[in-house]
C-alpha cells in the first residue's frame, strides 16, 4: 500500500494491442479511415483491454459522487442545496436522467454520498461519507488536510470495489448543488485561466448570480494559486470532498488499467487533479461529451482529450458520458465483428505504397 | 394515386404534441435545457408520433440503396465498381459496418439493388432494379426520363412497404462505387456551389483522382444547371437510379408521417431533391451525422438541419445514422421515463418570471 494521496505508476494501454487494432481496421470491408473517430476509439479500447479485437463492454458502471458545497451560501446556484439530497433519493428511485440513460446504454448505476448536507445514512450510499457539505471556498478551505486525503482514499477504494466486482468500463458522474463553482476554480488554477473565462451558468443562474459566482471564484482562486503544484492541497483549499473522491477514483481506475468515460465540467476538473496525482492516467480516459460550461473546454484541452459528443448538454450525473457509451460500443462492435476484405471476398483499395 | 413523380402535400409534425413535449421537459428533474440537443430531439419525436410522451422506436429500419455509376469510367473512385456487388453480398452475409451498427442500435437492415452493374437477381434484393449502372454523367444523362420516374416510384413503394410493415423510424443508406460524384453534382446544382467546393475524397481518391472528379462534376454540372428547378430532370441528367429511389423514399416517408434519420453526403443529396419533390418533407428528418465530405455541410445548411454527431465518418451505408440512433433513443427515453419534480419531491428552479 502506497501512502495516502500517492499512487503507483500508471502503465499505459498496451501498444501491441493498439498496433494490432490499427492493422485490423485496415483489413475491414470499408475504405481506410471511413469510420472516423470510431476507429480511434476501437484502437483505444483494444489497448486498454490489451487484446485485439476488443471485447464488448459487458459491465460498464456509472458511479455518481454526491456532495454539497458551502459556497452555495454565496448565492452561486439557481437551485437550493436541499436539492442534492432530494436528487440522491431520485437516483435511488430510478427517476433521474442518469438512471434512464444508463439503463438504455446497458450500464449499472451506483450513488455514493461523499458530502451531502444530511445525516449520515446507514445504507451503502453513505459508507464513504466524509462530512456534511464541504466548506465555503469563497472564505475558507473546503476541507481539512485529513479530509482531503480521506476523500481521495474513498474514491480510490470505490474504484477498487468496482474493478474487483468486474467493471470493465467506468463512468464518473456527480450531483451537488454548487459544485460547478469549485470545479471552475480548480480548472482556473490548473490551466492558469482568469475567473471570467471559466464561469458558466451551472444549472441556470441569472446575471446577478453569475456576478456572485465570479466573485466567489476570484476569492477562492486567490488562495488556491499557492497550492497549484500540490493536488491534495488544492483539493483542500478550493475543491471539496466529492471532487477529491472523484480524483482518487479516476486515478485509481488508471492504476487498475480500467478505461473511463469522463462526463462534464465537474468530473473533468477532478480529472485534472487525478492526472497530477497519477501522471499518465489520462491515457485511460476518453471525454464523453463537451459540456456547455466554458471551463470544460479549457480542462479538455489541458488533458488533450477530444469529446465524442457535442450536444449542448450541461446536466452532470454522468449523463453525457452515458449518451456517449453507445458510440464507444459501436467502435468496439465494428472492429470486433465486421468482415475483412478476404473473408467477404471484397476487392480492397489499391495499396497507396505500390 | 397521384401522377408519377408528384407527391401529396406533406403534413408537418403535430404542433400540439411538440408543445406538450416542451412543457413536459420543463417538469423533469433536471435544470431546464440541461439535456441540450436531446430535448430538441425528444420534442421532434413527440411531434412526429403525434403523442407525448413519445414511444421508444420499436421498429427502426435501415434501407440500403445499391447502385453503380458509369462515371467511375472517368477514374473518380479509389475502388473498382465490382466492389458494389461484392458489398451487396457482404450486407447479405452480415459482415458490413451497417450490419454491425444496426444490430447494436436495434434496427433492421434491408438492401435493395436499384442499379448495381450485375445481372438482375431473382430474390427480394433485386425486385426494384431499374437498370445495370446509371449513365456516365460526365458525358451523358444518368437515366432516361422513364427510368428517373420509375426509380422515384420504386423508392416510394419501398417506403410504403416499410411503413405498412410497421416501421416507426427509417434510415436511408447507400452503397455504390462512384456515388459521391453524382451526389456532389446534385448538391452543387441545388446550392449554387462551385465544383471545387463540393468535392471530397470519397472512399479515398488521390490527387490525380480528385482532379478527374473535379472535371467530371464540372462537365455534369454544366448540363445540370438548366434542370435545377425540375427534380425529375435533375435526377435524369446528373443523378442516378439509386439517388432517385432514395429521393422518392425520403419524400414518401414524410408523406407517410414517418421520421427519418439521414446519413451522409449521398443520402443528403437525395434529400435535397426529395424536399423539391415534396416541400416540407425535411421537417420529418434529422441529420444523423456530419460527414467528412465537404458537400454534406452545404446540403445540410440548405435543409437547415444540424447533425447530431460529428465523428469524421465518411462510409455511407447508413452507418452514421445508425450510430446516431442511440442518441435519438436517449432523447425519447429521458422525456418518456424521467421523474417530474412533483413525482420525485425535488424542489424546482425558481420561476424566472416571478
Amino acid at each position: 500500500m502506497t501512502p495516502l494521496g500517492t499512487f503507483p505508476a500508471v502503465v499505459p494501454p498496451d501498444p501491441e494491442a493498439e498496433h494490432a487494432a490499427r492493422t485490423r481496421q485496415r483489413s475491414l470491408t470499408k475504405p481506410p479511415g471511413s469510420l472516423g473517430r470510431l476507429e480511434d476509439l476501437s484502437v483505444w479500447a483494444a489497448g486498454c483491454q490489451g487484446t485485439c479485437p476488443p471485447r464488448q463492454f459487458g459491465r460498464a458502471r456509472v458511479v455518481v459522487f454526491a456532495g454539497d458545497h458551502g459556497v452555495t451560501a454565496a448565492g452561486v446556484s439557481a437551485f437550493p442545496s436541499e436539492v442534492t439530497a432530494q436528487m440522491v433519493a431520485n437516483f435511488g428511485a430510478g427517476g433521474a436522467a442518469i438512471n434512464v440513460l444508463a439503463e438504455l446504454a446497458g450500464a449499472g448505476v451506483r450513488v455514493v454520498d461523499i458530502a451531502v448536507d444530511s445525516e449520515q445514512s446507514d445504507d451503502a450510499i453513505g459508507a464513504y461519507k466524509i462530512r456534511r457539505s464541504s466548506g465555503n471556498i469563497a472564505v475558507q478551505d473546503a476541507l481539512t488536510a485529513e479530509e482531503a486525503a480521506a476523500a481521495v482514499q474513498a474514491g480510490r477504494a470505490i474504484a477498487d470495489e468496482e474493478v474487483d466486482a468486474g467493471a470493465d468500463l467506468l463512468i464518473a458522474g456527480e450531483m451537488g448543488i454548487g459544485n460547478t463553482t469549485p470545479a471552475a476554480t480548480l480548472i482556473a488554477a490548473l490551466t492558469g485561466s482568469e475567473p471570467v473565462a471559466v464561469i458558466g451558468r451551472g444549472t441556470g443562474i441569472d446575471d446577478a448570480g453569475w456576478a456572485r459566482k465570479v466573485s466567489a471564484i476570484r476569492d477562492a482562486l486567490h488562495r488556491a494559486r499557492a497550492a497549484v503544484a500540490d493536488p491534495l492541497a488544492l483539493l483542500r483549499v478550493c475543491g471539496g470532498a466529492d471532487l477529491a473522491a472523484m480524483a482518487g477514483f479516476l486515478a485509481q481506475a488508471a492504476v487498475r488499467r480500467t478505461p473511463v468515460l469522463l462526463d462534464g465540467v465537474v468530473v473533468t476538473a477532478s480529472a485534472l487533479v487525478a492526472e497530477q496525482l497519477a501522471p499518465g492516467a489520462s491515457a485511460w480516459w476518453q471525454a464523453g461529451h463537451r459540456s456547455a460550461e466554458p471551463a470544460h473546454t479549457l480542462a479538455l484541452q489541458q488533458l488533450q482529450l477530444e469529446p465524442i459528443l457535442d450536444l449542448g448538454m450541461h446536466l452532470g450525473e454522468g449523463s453525457g458520458a452515458a449518451v456517449a457509451l453507445p458510440v464507444l460500443r459501436a467502435a468496439v462492435a465494428t472492429l470486433a465483428s465486421m468482415a475483412t476484405f478476404d473473408e467477404a471476398a471484397v476487392a480492397g483499395a489499391p495499396d497507396p505504397i505500390s
